[in-house]
């Protein structure tokens, strides 16, 4: 997320009463998780297996729990708990304010777009021109819907990232303060969730057709026209690249590439990246043509072990 | 769909501004997708693939893309681009128009029946004897629910077909003309999604039970007292015969026949004919025991390796 | 479920007009599902094979559809349907009543809590101090949740177990009479269904975190800080201890026991008990360690396959 104005180091240190290692004019931008980062960010980390990670990143302000040598140009804000403290910014630069209302005053409708009974419509949300949100959807604040987009019922966009740092005795969780973004002409089935990023967008590409069931993670990003089926699942941090179909009940893990016009066969369990223009299938997915060799041999396997054994 | 009133071949001709070939006065009743094709209905063709299927169809009535010798007793309509003049008769015939109202004006409710809170009910819905919908449940337009039905929260009935012709920069969305048709007694689970036919119906059976988060497809048609455990996914244009059970995540791919009594275990996925009265396992499903044998057989293939690369 | 004052064993018998075996006198304080019961309980039994289970069960009176020998302390209710006259039974004691008010009358709210739009609250509901029910959400009556709940949009609380006895031509329902209940500190993501108790109570424990789309059957009982992902389905009856992890799109059969700290990867099917501590994959689910070696040697039989065919 974008603060409001840019702060000064020292002033956003004052926040979360830390000490720190930088200019105290040093100016912040944002605060953004470790995937989203840029110039003028502000990210967080809390485990030395990560701590090169966020130094090098392109966040110039590296919340951190270890007094470490600050690279230069940059700033260390130096936490004995940086998860709570990103959390703690996170709440002082957008509380969390529920509206009561259906479709909140803050929210803003184009032209020649309906939006049917029960549906609610969060602080600050904007709906394009010629879209049709059906009866029952729900959008969480701050989410953007563009031009010529249907949604069907009870489909719910810009639900809370789930993702939880585990402590002793709790799960402490981590506050989304990212959005969702559906460009033009895209089309969400009916009971579909797609999540808000943790800092950043969710974005659904524009043309991109998407059926019932399906879950999109925080942060996820698909190019434009993709297809996917029902009961999909994708998990946070996906990058899916143009015209990539996923078909029924697939699923796939965390931060992986999908390239241009990857397909997916049903029920598939994707884990690692895929390239562009291939088929894939199986659980974990591989290659659709190495996958179907398998099956075909271990049609013959009880036959071969019948006789081996005997 | 069956148009409101029988109407020429030559005023359909001008609705869409094609050329026709056959008798101006030939009459046509209805409109429909090829799978449910009846004597009087237009049915539209545009690869040569399915020139042949089309043209010897049920269907009396042919629009297509291609001048053709016209099938005796039949007649053509001759458009550069069936599949949008396909679209624009359906909207012609049945305009969109979203009732803005909980409950639509023209919805009706039989004696016995409870509505709770936050049910949606559109354009011509009915509602037979006896029924509870559950609150936040949503009956889009044409749906026909029949007595003694329960519908738990949050389900959406007749959400339109996920079916999408493929143009060079984006997806044209088919136009859903059909139904929904809910047959005595069913029981359908919280969270399900049970989509309207393309220009047919799609039907759930007498008797049949349906648990949570089920996904049924377009024109897809259950037999009486089938079974559906939680999270299946049914696509389109599937056809299942009385006494069929699914367990739990089952996927079936569209078009797909199952026979009277035939029963998926849970997570398989259904890529063929089911015979009656069998049981199936796995991704792709065959046969249970037969699946039995291949997975036992995978148990010893570890050790047979490790003998074999020594 | 317990009855609202303990009544006598005549009394009881001449609610469903049956015969007994016992003495008059005999208390009875609940009625509940051969897995739930306890002593002072009704339980009900109408298959031979079952019989002796459930005399020899803490419940102290036994529903039962033969005349056979009472155990000590204990009485008998002689039916020619114990399943029909325990639905009975169910009604008197806790007849359906469906509140027409989006928050009923009897629903108790906490301090500090907020109820957004469109949330549906059911007869005796209660919410505790600081939770945050998101927009359309429904729970049904008589379910509980603590403090520190936040419930994500549309998510279904409380709905009916999926549980038919199989007639000759028709399903009968199981009436549930159980109730949910959501310890302190749960996250529950958007499009969940948490199923009521047939008659006891299905519960997530404490500090428990669970993504989207997620499916809990009657009666599972899941320890404190379980996470379970987007997707995941798990049958009625299921006992899961404190730290279980499920990954996205698991399924779990029904009467499973889930060992403390056990872990699911994703897509498997759970099929039998879970030891504590161990890692699971594939459908059906085993160790996760002997399932990768045999993903590795299934890679290895196409070759084998064609040397051994040479």
């Amino acid at each position: 997320m974008k603060l409001p104005s840019p702060s000064k180091l020292k002033d956003i240190a004052a926040l979360i009463n830390c000490q720190y290692d930088g200019s105290d004019d040093h100016i912040i931008t944002g605060l953004n998780e470790i995937h989203m980062v840029e110039a003028g960010d502000i990210v967080f980390v809390d485990h030395p297996k990560y701590y090169d990670k966020a130094l090098n990143s392109k966040a110039t302000t590296i919340l951190i729990n270890k007094k470490t040598e600050c690279p230069k140009g940059k700033a260390l804000l130096i936490s004995d708990d940086p998860f709570r403290d990103y959390n703690k910014l996170v709440l002082h630069f957008q509380p969390v304010s529920y509206s009561m209302k259906q479709i909140s005053d803050s929210a803003k409708v184009g032209a020649g777009s309906v939006i049917m009974p029960g549906v609610y419509l969060g602080n600050n949300v904007t709906i394009g021109t010629n879209c049709v949100i059906h009866p029952n959807v729900v959008i969480y604040d701050n989410c953007h819907i563009r031009n010529n987009v249907i949604i069907h019922s009870n489909t719910v966009i810009g639900a809370d990232a789930f993702y939880y740092k585990k402590r002793a005795d709790k799960f402490d969780k981590m506050i989304s303060c990212g959005r969702v973004v559906i460009e033009d002409d895209v089309e969400i089935g009916a009971l579909c969730t797609i999540d808000k990023g943790v800092s950043g967008d969710t974005i659904i590409g524009a043309g991109t057709k998407i059926d019932n069931h399906v879950q999109i993670g925080h942060d996820t990003q698909t190019g434009k026209m993709c297809l996917m089926a029902s009961q999909v699942g994708v998990s946070g941090v996906v990058k899916i690249e143009d015209g990539v179909t996923l078909w029924g009940q697939v699923g796939v893990k965390s931060d992986i590439h999908m390239g241009k016009g990857a397909v997916v066969l049903a029920q598939s369990g994707v884990g690692m990246d895929l390239e562009a223009g291939k088929s894939y299938f199986g659980t974990p997915a591989q290659d659709a043509r190495t996958k179907m060799r398998e099956l075909a041999a271990i049609k013959m396997l009880p036959d071969l072990m019948k006789k081996i054994n005997a």
